[in-house]
């Protein structure tokens, strides 16, 4: 950690700042400027409130040098993360297609997508029971109901399932389920993280709307200080002046995660772009980028969707996408399973 | 709702859409234009999906007419809301000012700043005992026993309280609070929203970083639909790329919140600038654009804070504040009380 | 164009309102809703100003339904734009690849790297004469001098040359250049633009850094609204509050503007991710989302680079880049010349 | 300035890296962390070229001390500038009111709009004759012709005149108006900028869409870099994801701008917002916020301007907003002249 004082601060006052730090055990380094000096705290610093030392009328600035998460870190566990759900792998060279419709809406319904996708090569069924809304007039989602329709669609075609949680009350309904997703708008629900970290279940983090990086990476911190260290990064679209599109695809974030992180790292197009048309060629730009999974939607009928239609692909629409996939992973060196 | 059509559908298609719509009892008006045909929906529009309509392969665009919100809405309440506080009114030209620490640290912390921020001429205490922090590994709260701090400084100093809440778990321990706030990393937690919109208690509703002022007003509906219509509006802060500033306080959102809805606002300086000598000058610019309150950070000791030091004032600072925010308050003709 | 009046308004105003649209042309439809009158014009609007029409007391928003560009758009052009410099194509699954330095130093050192990235497979030659740079102490490029160096790179390895302009009086300057580059902060530089519309050069136009696509498409229109329709768009990043990446590069841009325009798109991955070691990932996804060319920065010694080092490929970096452009381009239908 | 070199480097490749800032005279400091070696380097870093040390293999990160602007910071020049323009004083407690039509329409037009204004109490006339328009199909301004009646209108009211100024071929145009504006889309057009800062007249240099405030202060630093001191900040809002406001007004620009230079701020409420409505507590709050003058949009008849008619105000709404000025620049301790 640095520690920029401001400038001309009286000697004994910046010699009592010092002694502070080392009565604490750190080493500090100084180095004097022409206008200001500058310490350099060496020793564990993850346990100071930086905060606190801003706050402090000698100081004009500190700077961290470590970066803030450790478990998620790549430089304490340089190999790739890989987590297997029930025979399905992701990460180093493993890529899994999760695909299913926004709102699970009945057990007709998400069986039949599910029979659709799996035809077409999906990994992994995704359906929405619990539903964040931004209107509290819109439809809500079918709650434990649509988590019971989703197991009994896995049931039918053996596809592990994806679904979102809203709540740390929840969990224990949440047992059966395969991954659990932690959507944009909980991505700092820290009480929901910290719940999520007792549990062994992999948990699919989704980045926050207006989330930077290093938070996503400390929210996945938050789940793993708890020990479970199953975490998958998901990229869905940050908000952002644009808007031609629901939300900007941010691609960098993938090889940007995979440099500073071990964990895999999946790509949700249809959030992104939020037009059906769009998917495609963000899904393809995803596999170039290095993505270790993508997450589409796909509804048997999309016009009458209960919710996200304007971006669901029909089944049909998906098959031809999945031709695609398949023959992009392989160009790219990843094994679809 | 206004909906555009694609160039050049079949007829037919066209009519049996327009048909759907008048079995559900709307009038369809319809507008030809040179390339596109237009239709205008007439009839209460807020039980429709506009994702579902916007899916059909007729339809270029959808565009709502009427705001999503209706009791928020000033449409349908012109009147200025006012809530009462034991005894501390906001609203319609009542003001408020809130401060006190970041967290609560201890009873004689809270207590000791509590004198002295009521005796500077505050109306309400401020202090968190459930803290939402980016990093685990931070100082999370004094948690339940916070609250109960917070409830020994109100016994002392007769000040209400306000302090955030984090689950809907916790609402039993929230019993005995004034007022209840919901965070800027919650304002799209729907399941807490709708729990809180089942009390009878004033909520203090932040605006999330990245979110716009209709889905700040919508997050205020979820409360409102359950009923619970005591709900104050506070703008904190957005997040953009300028750097300078931890936030950007959004000024504009005072005027325009106040134009939309006859909820009252309150600004918060010290989480928009993250800078404490930046509070005067936004608390100012609060006053003056309108704002029905101010929620200021003040620490006995901001170099030792446990969190936020670096943007609270001191005891001293803070009535030097409040000096010219009584002269403001009278300036712009509100009642500080 | 779509005119939604306010609610209750007087009746006889509205009427003249109305007649003044009818006598200028316009058949106006009406569509009374519960609470509003919406106005449906019919005719050529592009000629009618949005803003004085919001001006009126009587209106509560106006909607445009036809983009207000006319030569950039695909509707009127359907058929993919394909420019020739120099015997390279760009467009209609022709792709160009264009690298060199950010600044031209010497002409011993761009006639370096061009020799360099020509041997690797590069289609044109990239490097900065006169430079915009965000501090007046920094090197300004060699101005007209460097555009000597870059003529003379191109005698010896017969690479077109691309160089950005910065004013109109430097056009004259410019009549040797094969393209004409206008950077992210002149995108709209509206005298700039205006003054190239009258050349008949192929024009690079870069995307600002706050821009929607939009107003890049309008600004391109600017360019062929004087008859210079050889105008290729580039996508180069754009502001956002993410950090980690210099900018966000906007993936979707790629889709969106070839659906919305018939011009070819080029993305600069260097200047998108300010990092060399993320140009690979970022040049991959691009071609994966559609692009019909890469901008890449190349130099023969990036530490001592007079600008943008961090970001700047050895040419040894560049080869392997160009094996993998090879083999995507391929890959995914397009022709690199 | 500081370089933290990334782990594990080889000592002697560090050695000579030292070396060589040691050779340009530097003193290097070396503080040895667990993991990383910080040097920092003391000596007038202003020369070096942060892009071309980070490009070096060894460095990790690279962070300037100090401020990268001279000329326009107030450490290096304490006391407010004062710019005198024709007898009108801004800075240092002296605050003026800049107002008038988005565009020059008429000579009778911008000399009706001058002498309402001026007895309503502003001091400067503003008037656009060059414009920038995001169409070419929009309406670009009278130009040399509009400068003439804006000269005209000076003639009649003897208020100094503000106009924008698009091109360097224009600038011997403007050597009869008294503030030449750099509008915020050519913030960043340094060659512009360059050329002004021969002149001795004063700039009023508005903030881009996107550009941070140390960009801000770095155009002015190429303005006086060139000789000319006479520069006025302007703030008129920023691009973010907010949709209800045409721009977002960063009230936090005003006391930061006035912390970090010496130079005077002025803020613009009618680009803003966009909304004329709107205009009045934005403009308080810049005065509140500690402004030193505002620019205020005032159209004789907004219903028929030809730009910006929907923020602008009438001159019986500009009447009534300069009543509050006075009143509120007197409380604030301005002096309106």
């Amino acid at each position: 950690m640095i520690i920029i004082l401001k400038e001309n601060q009286p000697k004994q006052k910046v010699e009592e700042f010092i002694k502070g730090f080392e009565s604490q055990g750190f080493t500090v380094h100084r180095s004097q400027g022409v206008h200001t000096l500058l310490l350099g705290l060496v020793g564990d610093t993850t346990k100071l409130n930086i905060e606190t030392i801003q706050a402090n009328d000698l100081v004009a600035e500190v700077k961290r040098i470590q970066e803030p998460y450790k478990n998620a870190n790549r430089k304490f566990h340089p190999e790739d993360t890989v987590i297997d759900i029930a025979g399905h792998k992701i990460g180093k060279g493993h890529f899994i297609m999760i695909s299913g419709p926004c709102s699970v809406e009945s057990e007709e319904q998400i069986t039949l997508v599910a029979e659709k996708v799996k035809a077409s090569g999906a990994s992994m069924l995704r359906g929405g029971a619990f539903k964040p809304r931004t209107s509290p007039y819109s439809f809500q989602g079918l709650r434990a109901q649509g988590l019971e329709m989703l197991q009994a669609a896995r049931g039918k075609t053996h596809m592990p399932i994806v679904t979102e949680i809203m709540n740390t009350s929840h969990i224990p309904l949440f047992e059966d389920v395969d991954i659990i997703q932690v959507g944009a708008r909980n991505m700092q629900n820290f009480e929901l993280l910290r719940e999520l970290g007792h549990l062994r279940k992999p948990i699919l983090l989704k980045r926050g709307l207006a989330n930077t990086l290093e938070e996503l990476l400390m929210s996945a911190e938050y789940i793993m200080a708890g020990g479970n260290e199953n975490v998958i990064l998901c990229e869905r679209g940050i908000r952002t002046f644009e808007t031609s599109t629901r939300n900007t695809l941010d691609i960098s974030a993938v090889p940007m995660l995979k440099k500073l992180s071990h964990l895999p790292v999946v790509v949700d197009p249809s959030h992104a772009a939020g037009i059906a048309w769009m998917v495609e060629p963000l899904a393809m730009a995803a596999i170039a980028a290095g993505a270790d999974g993508l997450m589409v939607e796909v509804h048997n009928d999309p016009k009458h969707a209960l919710s996200d239609g304007a971006q669901s692909l029909t089944p049909e629409q998906f098959d031809m996408l999945m031709q695609k996939v398949k023959a992009a992973t392989a160009f790219f060196g990843k094994t679809l399973n």
